[in-house]
């Protein structure tokens, strides 16, 4: 049986055009791109740098490529700390790759001051104003959330920083964000970003670092990447990654996302004890529901005998039992192991849209009766 | 024109069977391996592991895959001593990816001792044994060296190490070493491994912990690879991995390796001022010659017009512009400006061997007699 995925915050397979880029590499005749005779390659490898780094909105030389977001996130946490005793300023909200990062550098003595969010799952703004003060060195808050599509206001938290704490350095994990919210990228002093959000493959991201700016190199070697990420450069991902952004670019009605999402909230909201986390500015990609009472894994399943693939929360937030994001909005236990995430792709359609709503209608229902 | 390359210590493009396998895990409806219905995919790594750990001669628990052998070398310096106020002891003869890691580790104040090497690029064993103490809490030796094959006595190293310094781990860079010269799997506690030095993609790797030894994970996050390396698993990077090695024992033909560097190494030592930096115990695979007086840039380019790519040196130290590692070898500065590489692989045939010597003898009498 045919599958239809309504998790695409989470990763499927890679474009068709990707793929086949991605062989083009793999297969050509190319050469170790730091060795002598790989011009090709190497112009290969620039012009994903250019337009990747078009996408996001900072210039080429911006750009460094790293294994994946998360390594661009331990990246800016561990080595974007200009002043090692001050402290640390992360939100609540953050992906696994910065919070338990931040839990490594607390580990090691350093403190790390945690912003709360509002019921929403933005940031609150003001509880994060207050702990900023001229001893933070570093600051850290998603740009969207990956469990709820919740977006901060990267220029406002930039606002906040200059008005507070100039020096400190301002990281920002927008993997959620590129191609699909739009958002500030002059307010951060460093941005992380993921290739397979995208279409893309796994095992590529990238790190953008504002020009002018020194940072540590996290691995250190050969010296690839201008000194700043060695290792050789992995050629295929690379190409793949400006390739899936090109393709979600141009297969991508966002229209279509913003009305399925709309219908999908509405749908939710009508049915008894349901709770849907949005709010507004939220990603369209993103949508985020409590069903009280039961267990999100069952309804999973329900839906998974319908055809549907849908999320619960982020992966890397599933090996903990616990959704941390949605516990920090203030959801009750009850609501959290009912919570569901339906995420959205180039390749979901009205049609498949309205039939998930069906299926979610009765299988909510189904469960519930159980529950009598 | 076609092109034979005899830089395979290098990289190359990667084996079509390897890219099918690839192009498979990418446009199939997999799922994130993390996430609920994606029993395939984990399938699908769970026998890449088994494989890769078999072929290493470990256990698959052993094993965790990071973006590649940096990485894995970055690991075992940044998290892989126990005592930070110990010392830490490797060769001269190490890869960048450590000697550089070294630089770091000894830039925050920690002791690191250089065990120098011998003419022939092996480590100086007697010298190397009397840098261990009982402070010395991390050792970091190459297996087989990426400049000139020279292979180094793990079994000895473990001794020495056992001797005089118990309580020291003992890190081995194995990625030249494997599939490629019998090595003793069980000396160090950890060794690093990487896919495309043997027709696998770029930006896979492994490391392997022995078993009950506690290290910290360098990159944090959601806990992928049992929280020992956090970021979605590259999966098609993973069984690209596992099948780059599976063809490679079916496809290299072992004897026809030796021959050819017999033939080379033989034809090389007949020109008059070529040093060839080769000893009994060598990889098969690289072999490193010195020609005096010419610059092998020249001879490189001179070899590519005639259908041949060869190396110069490792990729990873072409940046410096200097061979760190022949200079510990006490290469004279004239001869390491003269240094090639040549290294083989399964597409190398006698024919093309034959062809390179020709082209070799011709070549360095053309820049010999243009010098006088």
């Amino acid at each position: 049986m045919r599958k239809f995925y309504f998790d695409n915050a989470g990763t499927t397979k890679v474009f068709d055009e990707t793929a086949k880029e991605m062989m083009r590499i793999l297969t050509e005749d190319y050469y170790n791109p730091s060795a002598l005779y790989s011009q090709n390659i190497k112009v290969e490898i620039e012009s994903a740098r250019e337009y990747i780094a078009e996408q996001i909105g900072v210039s080429a030389s911006e750009i460094i490529f790293t294994s994946g977001a998360t390594e661009a996130d331990n990246w800016a946490l561990l080595c974007g700390q200009k002043n090692k005793n001050g402290n640390v300023v992360i939100s609540e909200g953050e992906h696994s790759a910065i919070y338990e990062t931040a839990g490594e550098l607390k580990s090691k003595g350093i403190e790390v001051r945690y912003a709360p969010l509002d019921k929403s799952g933005k940031l609150d703004y003001d509880k994060f104003a207050q702990l900023l003060d001229e001893n933070t060195s570093l600051v850290s808050v998603i740009c969207c959330s990956n469990e709820t599509g919740a977006v901060n206001d990267l220029t406002l938290i930039r606002e906040m920083i200059d008005d507070r704490c100039k020096r400190a350095l301002f990281h920002s994990d927008c993997v959620q964000a590129l191609c699909k919210v739009p958002f500030d990228n002059s307010a951060p002093d460093m941005m992380s970003f993921s290739a397979h959000k995208l279409g893309g493959p796994k095992g590529i991201g990238a790190f953008a670092i504002k020009k002018g700016l020194k940072i540590k190199p996290l691995i250190t070697g050969g010296g690839q990447e201008k000194n700043m990420r060695s290792g050789t450069e992995n050629c295929a991902g690379i190409v793949g990654f400006a390739s899936a952004i090109k393709c979600f670019n141009q297969k991508i009605d966002r229209a279509l996302v913003n009305k399925m999402k709309l219908l999908l909230k509405q749908t939710l909201c009508g049915i008894d004890g349901v709770n849907v986390h949005d709010a507004n500015g939220n990603s369209d990609f993103i949508l985020s529901a409590s069903v009280s009472g039961i267990k999100s894994e069952i309804l999973q399943h329900l839906l998974y005998d319908d055809g549907f693939v849908i999320g619960l929360g982020s992966a890397c937030s599933a090996r903990t039992g616990k959704n941390r994001v949605l516990k920090a909005m203030g959801v009750s236990e009850k609501e959290i192991e009912g919570n569901i995430r339906i995420s959205f792709g180039c390749d979901n359609t009205m049609e498949q849209a309205e039939m998930l709503c069906d299926s979610l209608v009765k299988n909510i229902k189904i469960l519930k009766e159980k529950l009598r």
